[in-house]
């Protein structure tokens, strides 16, 4: 739980101290170690997921997968928690035995572009014959203007722009010739622009002297988004686009626990204008695929379905995040489907941390989308016949065809 | 089907190339000229309109229209292709047969502020007693900055600020004489403000040298909507601002197809500090009407309902274009009724470039308002004796009164 | 009925002139001063409510607080205004028998932060029982561009930055001394930025000097927002922000009437980016409580409901002014429950002028949350038995807790 920044945010809201649930501190402060303790405070505030889907996704975790009877609550943790704690230690809950049982196709991680792949090339060796690929994730190597910078480009052993560019396109190989299939920016705006070599060079090298600055770092992003989307026309690797997470907003969390605590809150975000160069160089081509992930539902029926149901190489990410909900389903769905239908959009996904909320994450969007196209087949807008394949379609097709998997 | 851009859009965001569609290019080169073949590609791809307004326009215009009984797919198209030209050659589908048919009042085209309105001049001549009437549209000529507008100045035949102001009411003044009872005004953003004199005409002398840049466009434009609001309430015509597209998003579809092929974008839009200007020149006065059509519609509930609300002059478009839709419809009801009343709509309108879907969009905006209603009546928000007369006025009486028809 | 501007601006939106109301002129020319006539007038046009939840508060007002069984209309208005007439001569319908009546436990008024809360005091001070408190707000002490600012600040006495300061804790205690539980800030932006000591004496300077600029008063107040929510830590008087209507809008009904007449309109509204310096000082203290209110509704999902999900300060306040409806309830618990739960908004309140209107507005809020929450329960989102304390919660638990009373 400790990890689940879905759980720790409202907990932390209630005023639950981050220490009391366990949470590391960066400065190594004693913090509770006792995860049955962690647990009780937990239950003892599960109220709180009321109406929410980090509760729908607990519940059918614990009844569903863990087979669990009783509602978790403040009395009922201890006895909840020795059967969890003895279920895990059987051999029927151990990773691979789940992975089998809840019957995966393949399962992306996402890594640093300067990961080792270690962990990937482990599985691989190992005879198991489940998919497991990773996803090439280059944001660390954009951010020129944070302190990381330096360190994330020692793991790429380059010193200057063309070399830069070289292992990136070096590591979506490695990236591949393990599965992968897709890459994922996370940028706070989608802006894309791109610049003439020797100014690019020019930001490079002014980010190895460490004097490259947010503007220099919104420039060069920009530019290296273009460049990435001509990469996968190279590789054909899928491109994905998180936006608008204004990370780390909450000083004090960040400092203290450091990254993904909860403390992440989404800005107004504009794709038309600025998604507009990348689109002009690569969106006609039916060989490039760029997927599309939004905090601001906004832009749903705005900008994001319009785009999509025009640009061939565009499709729209599912829900994500604060809005991979019962209501933010089913506002995606009738805020895109009139513009740009399903077929543009790329199948269920999500960002989970919790292997075991992967059931119940899949469940809970095939049940949204099927009483969606339920409540379309009753209002007659299509018919029954059509549902069908429509269902299958999102449930599983379009994901596949998608990511290429 | 070719210039219909509802459903080239959708036929090119998965691939089909335009010249696949017919879709003739600026450059002259070949496109497919077999009629028979584009309806066969269209009919193949026709499940990705499922979901879609396009696809219940088209299933309502097949069956409705042209009594077609077969479900339209790959299989069906070509029987269906023959039934649908064999009675596009009766006398019962030729078009003022429709138009009667269709039992349309009036008709109202768009046209360039240049145009000679011939064709105009030419149904009132011929003896026939539909309505078929003009709208005034200037955005040509507002366009200072475009490569077009010495063109479309040409039309005009003036050469000075004020002989251009005098020229459009002379211009208002015809195309009112053929009948127009409106104007309609295409922009980015609805900014309007008013210049100086020796300003405007500092801007139109810069025009004519080809020197006005794009922000010079925008103040120009400002003031000519403050001027257009001002012969509005000499000459009585309405007035309609449609906000928001990027026209021309995609700069390969427009160098190779022209305008109007399914590469425009919506952006965010604003309403309150853009339109504070002319609203509080000309809002007050109860003489002048302003319709708004918006395609952001998080401005619904935030800014256009408490403008109607309050402004005399003002109402409220219909949901326009990627809004004209089942769902479109229905935000567009519960965000503006309770703020502004359904008083301050101004009725079902649409900007159909197809003839034969008129009565197909009517139909569905008549069963949306009335299922809006009956939603009120069966919550006893409102009583089913208040019920009716909504009805009529959404679906007759706004129309005719916000267009003075 | 001339007070309320919910009212007002409808009738004016459809040409009835505010004189034709009764509203007062600040030029002091004659206005219609029969409220017999304007009763009628009013009645005239009832039907313009329709959908309105000023028409469902009036319905309400008419047939549950003033048993009028007929329905309002031109015909019945002249009756019902004699039964109304005469119900408010009788003991019943005098203040403080309603205020039992409606069953008020607390009712709190806005007063600016110079008033000198006579009125709060001779309540106290009449032996009856009921609690009327008073609520700090400030806004007219931090515009310190306004033409109104000198006279705000003489009823505070003091010359100099130190001393406002002081005097601002001054008023906030004698508030307290007399109820209060909280303060209001009713801002354009959410804008929060602390400036250093010399900065905010330079700018108070400045303003005394009348010298004071736009962009110096929204630093100014930035900077006072601060201070406010430090003082409340202090203090423990609960911060409220309402932001992001666009005052005064119409120039001609501001000039002719005053303010509070219907033309404020919304504007979009960003809080993630400017609340960030006040919930990084203030936002992680558990003492300290900050309820939010929006005109933007766009903002609920995307920026209020993470803000309030992860800050332990942060509070939603209920849906306000134009989003105080059906549709606009609906919409607040659809787009912030699932992210920040029901926990973390404030319960029902309302910015009422019109005393009557107050069971209805509660009536009504009351249903709303009921039907939402009895929503989630048909569909199993929750367990009917988790629904019955949410209930409470909701009604009345919420707004207890979260403004201190």
């Amino acid at each position: 739980m400790q990890p689940d920044h879905y759980v720790l945010r409202l907990l932390y809201a209630h005023g639950v101290g981050l220490e009391d649930l366990g949470v590391p501190r960066r400065d190594g402060a004693a913090v509770e170690a006792d995860p049955c303790k962690v647990w009780q405070r937990f239950a003892d505030h599960y109220y709180l997921f009321r109406g929410t889907p980090t509760g729908a996704w607990l519940d059918y975790e614990l009844h569903e997968v863990f087979g669990v009877q009783d509602q978790l609550s403040g009395d009922t943790a201890p006895r909840i928690y020795d059967e969890i704690r003895e279920k895990l230690g059987s051999p029927e809950f151990r990773p691979r035995a789940l992975f089998e049982r809840f019957n995966i196709e393949v399962l992306a991680t996402t890594d640093a572009a300067t990961d080792t792949l270690d962990h990937h090339r482990a599985i691989r060796g190992s005879g198991w014959k489940g998919r497991v690929i990773p996803t090439f994730r280059p944001d660390a190597l954009f951010r020129i203007a944070a302190p990381g910078w330096p360190a994330a480009l020692d793991g790429l052993g380059v010193r200057d722009y063309s070399g830069f560019i070289g292992a990136l396109a070096e590591r979506r190989a490695h990236f591949k010739s393990l599965g992968a299939t897709a890459t994922d920016h996370g940028v706070l705006a989608p802006y894309t622009a791109a610049l003439r070599q020797e100014a690019a060079e020019r930001l490079f090298r002014l980010a190895l002297e460490g004097r490259a600055a947010a503007d220099d770092e919104q420039r060069f992003t920009a530019h290296l988004l273009m460049e990435m989307a001509g990469q996968s026309l190279e590789d054909g690797l899928v491109m994905q686009i998180h936006a608008g997470a204004l990370r780390d907003h909450n000083r004090l969390v960040f400092d203290r626990f450091g990254p993904d605590r909860g403390g992440d809150i989404p800005v107004a975000t504009e794709f038309t204008r600025n998604l507009r160069p990348l689109l002009n160089a690569y969106g006609n081509d039916t060989r490039f695929t760029l997927v599309l992930f939004t905090l601001d539902e906004s832009t749903y029926s705005r900008e994001l379905a319009p785009l999509a149901g025009h640009y061939p190489a565009v499709r729209l990410g599912p829900p994500w995040w604060f809005h991979d909900s019962v209501e933010g389903m089913r506002r995606f769905r009738e805020r895109t489907t009139e513009t740009a239908g399903i077929y543009k959009t790329a199948g269920f996904n999500d960002d989970t941390r919790a292997f075991c909320s992967i059931p119940a994450r899949h469940d809970l969007a095939r049940r949204m989308d099927a009483n969606y196209l339920a409540g379309l087949v009753a209002r007659h807008v299509i018919a029954e016949s059509d549902a069908h394949p429509m269902a299958r379609a999102l449930a599983y097709d379009l994901a596949k065809q998608t990511y290429r998997l």
